[in-house]
């Protein structure tokens, strides 16, 4: 059968179908549970969270599920950001504060300088199968941490530099993220424009080069794209875009309604919104602050300074200056269960199994 | 077999692979000839040809293979430049010119106004089985002509919107190129970075939205791509990039070299050797340009203003003037024969169809 590999079994997952755990929101406990109880892999996008509430996202996750899940988390970052950076950026920002009404700017606090640790022991204590990282390779203690107590851990790559670099790192696997890919870019290895490389050419090139499996991101939004990919050498695939607009998944309704009525020339890569490159739906935040893309603060300082505007646009309803993450592939976006976006890929994988080839 | 298809059938090739129809005299005939006697379908890159050229070309062709092959054209563009633009462009260059030697710029002649109806003339005069276009959909007229006389006409698309408007304008079928693809973007509908869709988005999702086959083109490499295109939907494969390394392709002999060095993270899209955006490796030229990206002469007068010094540049063997050609699948690159690299792509899906599958 196509969905049976090492990977696959080495996952204890039947088809090696793996949820993007994009973060904000997008990824609830029943988004989870639902795509592990269909048979793939749930992951909880807990990269923004603090320990407490990961604790408690994993927690109703197992009260849904007993099958295993993953959680993804954001190997840190601290920038130099001055002072005069960030009122300039708040200076671009005011006219969309102004118009939602919100009185101040968020304050920038220096970051919990042990967030991530944190993380990483919320992981083992509640004994989470899988652990994904991105914007990074982790440091090599966490690494052994999760490792000892059996936990997988899963790197991210944009080009095959990086991916080799998971694997000298001791990642068990690495996700190869082509350029279709909605959200944010994982190359922190270099400039993020050099490492705009299309899912086709990428994931073969990167399958000969590491010995760990790969698994194949970026524009894979049905059974062709699962079956292309594993043609090209992919253990499994990651999904993101195809799960937001699933009926499970957090993300906001106006979110969900653009992605489904997009196509494919509508999304962008942008830094507006968080200070690091990420592919979503153009609309009037990312046109108008397209001028300052090079002058932003960088993430996370910029992702601070816009919170409020993304969360009150959202409450507000007002689509155009909220961040739309969208891979290229919104035309095969669908408004379904999870459960059945993965039953679907399978009985369409299974079909051309059986008739195509 | 996985070969066997209504576009194997109806074009009369043995493997949906067409080679891509480059122009700047990568195509040789004996390239073209080798592809074709291979089981695959050659394609001449006539696009900067004039008649008498194409013409004696097409029968060196006819001379080495009875096999079908195609003859690639351009939809022909008429700018206005300004004396001006064309002045500033020549200052840019002139340090180029000097360090090669060049003694004047080229002269910006009037395009023949009418080269592409001569080229059609010439293509339906010699019964040329197969005829395709980049950068925009051919005169109605043309079409007309080449149908009467059975030859197959294939578009470009590098949008589902493109490729919508190729079937609408009676084209036979459609390359998909995707944003992995080496040299020029096909665009024609609009902005070019919108329309930079990799492959494994682009594929489905122009399968899903006309009716005539899709050519998967952009990253594609081996056979992993080949069938990886096919499950997507296409009906075979466009490949450029794997064709210029190989023993019978005229590219110049550094231009071959450096791209079987090279790594996927080296290619740019760049506007400066052509007026129009391309990928290539980057180089010395792409970057001391790029400040002027913005600025230079359109297409096709800026390929005029570089085109001594590109062909000096490769005579005087300095690469890093050159318009290195090449899509984001170098680390696949190989120096081959045309034959080898069409029966080894053959053998590795024949072998995927018979023990992976």
């Amino acid at each position: 059968m196509w969905h049976e590999n090492e990977l696959a079994e080495y996952l204890d997952i039947r088809y090696p179908i793996i949820q993007a755990g994009m973060a904000g929101g997008v990824t609830t406990a029943e988004l989870v549970a639902a795509v592990s109880n269909a048979g793939a892999l749930g992951c909880l996008g807990a990269g923004y969270m603090n320990p407490e509430d990961m604790r408690k996202s994993i927690r109703q996750i197992k009260q849904l599920t007993e099958r295993p899940f993953g959680v993804n988390v954001f190997i840190p970052e601290v920038p130099k950001v001055s002072e005069e950076e960030i009122n300039k950026a708040n200076d671009w920002l005011r006219p969309f504060r102004e118009e939602l009404n919100i009185s101040e700017p968020p304050e920038v606090k220096q970051p919990d300088a042990h967030l991530f640790e944190k993380q990483i022991e919320v992981i083992v204590e509640e004994q989470v199968p899988v652990c994904s990282f991105t914007f990074g390779i982790p440091p090599k203690k966490a690494v052994q941490q999760l490792k000892k107590e059996k936990i997988t851990v899963i790197g991210t790559a944009t080009t095959v530099r990086e991916a080799i670099m998971n694997e000298e790192n001791g990642l068990d696997m690495v996700v190869a993220q082509g350029s279709e890919a909605g959200g944010h870019r994982g190359t922190f290895n270099g400039g993020f424009e050099e490492a705009m490389i299309g899912t086709m050419a990428l994931v073969p090139q990167a399958v000969d080069h590491v010995n760990i499996p790969v698994i194949a991101a970026g524009g894979i939004m049905d059974g062709r794209g699962v079956l292309a990919a594993l043609i090209l050498g992919a253990k499994a695939v990651q999904m993101g875009t195809a799960f937001v607009t699933s009926v499970e998944s957090g993300a906001n309704v106006r979110h969900k309604e653009t992605i489904l009525k997009s196509i494919e020339e509508q999304t962008v890569v942008t830094s507006a919104f968080s200070g690091k490159p990420a592919r979503g739906i153009r609309n009037a935040f990312i046109e108008t602050m397209a001028e300052h893309e090079k002058e932003l603060p960088e993430y996370p300082v910029q992702n601070t300074l816009t919170k409020t505007i993304r969360s009150e646009a959202a409450k507000q309803n007002r689509p155009e200056w909220m961040s739309l993450w969208c891979g290229q592939g919104p035309r095969l976006s669908k408004q379904r269960s999870a459960g059945e976006i993965i039953s679907d890929i399978a009985a369409q994988v299974d079909d051309m199994m059986t008739f195509k080839l």
